[in-house]
């Protein structure tokens, strides 16, 4: 088996650069990168992912839902197929590696091998999805839920935030919403899902290390607490005889704060506070806040969860407020595959760096398969952790590196 | 000396509650109580109280700020003279009983002692004031700064929320500008100004004290502070790496709270806080909240004010955010008179109740005469401390014992 790794050392990183600075400037604005599901910057991104993918000696189509998949077939034409990707879709005002790199990444190292003429006793399948972001409709992961059998065929009759329904987008895109049902792929041929992603977070730069292995896709207890004090005029109420609503939600705030600092991988984040009808000479009457809690570990995040509604109980109690905490959505952690995540980790050990293993606290595509086939991912270091912002940016030589971990880590599976 | 307090004991709770009644269905606006300073509900109520100040006996003027003037005269045409009353505007949406009741209180006293054919060694003025609660115009106090000649003739071109200037609304009220400057009293003439009013606070009702003797007008420092941190992504930035504001912002608050409560009679409130461009899933960036600081020692206030900008930057320090205290207004603390506080305290005293002395937290006309002429405050007790709402509420009973305090405190001084 002939090495593409070490003859490519370099080019991958200008050349996918190159791409993702091509594919950027296609856009719904002018201006500023925003291609949303369904939209005009998504047709003509599917169009020049397609052609990438044909000249990477990929038999292309586009799904039902708007996935852009090349098949590069294996040494024999059986169906054991590995699916390597990311997305194509962004949020408003975006940077241009989130999701494109996963998908531009995968068709270099499946054109490199085209190019030396190899084949992998498997065969590929490159999915640029695109319905990551969930900016246009109220659900997500359309794309890679089909794939794995989950779409709700109810999520059809959702509603845009352009007043067009998602089955009316879909048919606008060419695509038929009938035929939905019939992309769920068959697991006992699917080898796995591999996805390479920038970080979104600074733990990599931090640590000055260019790549990471991902060990789960955190879960996520989204909640709302409102608590009900007394309002009262700034000057006329004494301390103790007050019943501030905002003074018990910033002790909560703490109280959340060091909750989620005890335990290593576990975050939670007061992202909203609101005092409705707020002015500078009134003591807060009311106050509520978001609470967004996440971890690796469901067993962490519940027991967080759990702890912090006592903690919150308590404060109020003491005070002489109430306080309602309000469970909005959860989503279970998705673990990545420990054999998959292995050979990734063993590629970068094997080319001298450390393999460390973090959590993505953000959401992926690869959520969508979580116990249905096996799945792992690769994440690249990002300038200052600054995702979805233009200001965006992995280097040149961490992406070439991702590249030739990726190439290496086909080489090791079977 | 006949003892006008005994007589009418019962009487005045009664006769002012109604009179409150009375005067509270003139508004600016139907179905709810809005008087603002030189409208239609003004005229309306100066007209009112005019009427009353003349059936007790009193001559009547309104001077060149839209005051209402009442003058009994005293045992001989002198012209010491002390000075009684409060204000006639309202906040939008207003209780009856704010400013109102020190008016209508005054009136009835004087009305009492006119029926009785009763002459004090002194003149008395009511004052009813119009410019106390500062809704229309930028300024407030004007009818008693002009008293005092502390009125700024600038202040004239102030343009009130409707798009009239004050100089305008005065000539609409038929008010003359230019004689502003000739309302100045003659401190040497001045025994004082007495004000009832409403504690607008629940200090009287939790000790079960129906009035309580004001030790002064809190001084206030009011300020915004700005905390720049570094914003995120609520999953992927691990605990230990965020610089968080909001949370900065929390632990500030907290620190606030705690330096407030250290001191009798000090008060911290933060009122409003904002996070801007705040969502559930991004740790906030940036807060920024109001401080509202009082006490009736401008010393302990002035310390209070350093060591929460020193426990500020020492938060924003240990936290890697940066924290910025933008002092706005600052007003000096207005201390009543020893001696009239002292009359008021043992006329109280002599009705068999504790003359509990109290500081006000809210501002008032009385502030207008610090260190000009002496002056003194009785609060009487109201429901839940509520005031600025149409639940404001003082007991007939409450308002009969103030009244009877206020006239027997008449009889000692001299």
């Amino acid at each position: 088996m002939r090495d593409i790794t070490a003859a490519s050392a370099g080019a991958f990183g200008k050349r996918i650069s190159d791409r993702l600075a091509e594919l950027a400037a296609i856009s719904d604005e002018p201006g500023r990168l925003t291609r949303l599901y369904l939209g005009p910057g998504h047709r003509n991104a599917a169009d020049l992912v397609s052609r990438w993918m044909r000249e990477a000696g990929m038999a292309v189509r586009i799904d039902s839902t708007g996935n852009v998949v090349g098949r590069y077939r294996g040494q024999d034409p059986g169906p054991r197929t590995l699916m390597l990707g990311s997305h194509i879709d962004t949020v408003r005002d975006a940077g241009r590696f989130d999701g494109a790199l996963g998908v531009v990444t995968a068709i270099e190292v499946v054109a490199a091998a085209s190019k030396a003429g190899k084949r992998y006793p498997f065969a590929i399948e490159v999915i640029a999805f695109g319905d990551e972001e969930g900016v246009r409709f109220p659900s997500t992961l359309s794309g890679a839920k089909a794939l794995a059998g989950r779409f709700d065929l109810k999520a059809l009759d959702e509603i845009g935030e352009d007043g067009v329904s998602r089955r009316q987008a879909l048919l606008a895109f060419g695509c038929d919403p009938l035929r939905l049902s019939e992309e769920a792929l068959s697991p006992e041929h699917a080898l796995g899902y591999v996805e390479v992603h920038i970080e979104q977070g600074p733990v990599l730069e931090q640590e000055g290390l260019p790549v990471g292995v991902v060990t789960a896709i955190d879960g996520v207890t989204r909640g709302v607490v409102n608590v009900e004090g007394v309002a009262g005029h700034a000057g006329t109420v004494p301390m103790a005889m007050r019943k501030d609503a905002l003074a018990a939600a910033a002790e909560m705030l703490i109280a959340v704060e060091n909750r989620a600092r005890s335990r290593p991988n576990l975050v939670a984040t007061v992202g909203k506070i609101d005092v409705p009808g707020a002015s500078a000479n009134t003591i807060p009457g009311g106050a509520r806040f978001t609470l967004d809690i996440r971890s690796p570990a469901d067993q962490e995040r519940l027991s967080a969860v759990n702890d912090i509604r006592e903690l919150v109980a308590a404060i109020a109690q003491r005070r002489g407020v109430t306080a309602k905490f309000a469970v909005g959505h959860e989503v279970a952690a998705a673990l990545c595959d420990a054999r998959l995540s292995d050979e990734l980790a063993a590629t970068i050990e094997a080319m001298g760096l450390l393999p460390r293993r973090l959590p993505s606290g953000a959401g992926h595509d690869a959520m969508a398969f979580d116990k249905l086939i096996p799945f792992a991912m690769l994440f690249v270091r990002c300038r200052g952790g600054v995702s979805h912002n233009p200001a965006e940016f992995a280097a040149p030589d961490d992406i070439d590196l991702a590249t030739r971990v990726l190439a290496g880590f086909l080489d090791r599976i079977e």
